[in-house]
């Protein structure tokens, strides 16, 4: 990711990348489909934290409150790494691919929330909304987040912009 | 979009679709930067009818009531259009490019209606929260209503999706 910074995610060839983490270009590609796929080397982590949450929230949750401890849960873990994620999100902004390759993460987030709630006897249309409700949230906060000058706690932007969802839902 | 169901997206080109069209590959790339945005075309009339819909919408309406209205109006545009839509999603749903061009249109749309919601003076994060928290419910209603086989009216599962967003955020 530092070369993406360095000189641009579109000037930086996978053989340069290989090359500055001490790897082949083979076993680059054992690891990653693409070099788009290395910024989102954490998205199954993060989809395990998300799924894992909801299923284990308390029986009396409701499906709202069964995603909003999975995005605070996941608040917490991006909390910690505030300059990595502007570093990471300037070098999205900057490519179209990058954006597209982001959007489908998000889409299979939401699809994997709704899974979560449907483990939980959460039928649809509501477990589906609320999938893509939560990742609508999710991305709201993190791009707030992101873009705010002074560090702030991600978890509480979540937590805001659920009781955000609330107001505008009343 | 014949051609594409016929034959499949991967497998038509430029030329074959220029020529069922009647025009010169030339021509073509005056109207469509690529061959993704045939499937596409619909998108900026779309987005200001959910602009003006928003912008025109009475000014007692709240942000939520606002672009109810909005993806009410898009509702009725596609209604008429079932076969087509219908047709549209399965070229779309078989190809990972397709879904990623939709998504990029999807985050656009979002984007305008919070643009339109600002002009309204919603201020953010509450504008920004209501674009997104819209398209969601405008791609579950879409989903839902081109995969149920009895023909529905896309703007009532719209109102159905409104609806269920209140019990979520309840």
């Amino acid at each position: 990711m530092t070369l993406y910074g360095e000189q641009g995610f579109d000037r930086t060839t996978v053989a340069e990348i290989a090359e500055r983490a001490g790897l082949t270009e083979r076993t680059f590609f054992r690891h990653f489909s693409d070099k788009r796929e290395v910024l989102f080397a954490g998205a199954q982590a993060l989809q395990e934290l998300l799924v894992t949450t909801v299923v284990n929230a308390p029986y009396s949750s409701t499906p709202l409150e069964a995603v909003a401890l999975a995005l605070v849960a996941a608040g917490d873990m991006f909390g910690e790494r505030r300059e990595f994620s502007m570093q990471r999100q300037r070098i999205i902004d900057g490519s179209a691919e990058l954006q597209e390759r982001e959007l489908i993460k998000l889409a299979s987030l939401a699809s994997a929330l709704a899974g979560a709630l449907r483990q939980r006897g959460v039928p649809d249309p509501a477990a589906a909304l609320s999938g893509e409700v939560a990742i609508a949230i999710f991305k709201i906060s993190f791009e707030r987040w992101v873009a705010t000058p002074e560090p702030s706690d991600l978890a509480q932007v979540i937590r805001d912009s659920i009781e955000q969802l609330k107001v505008i839902a009343a």
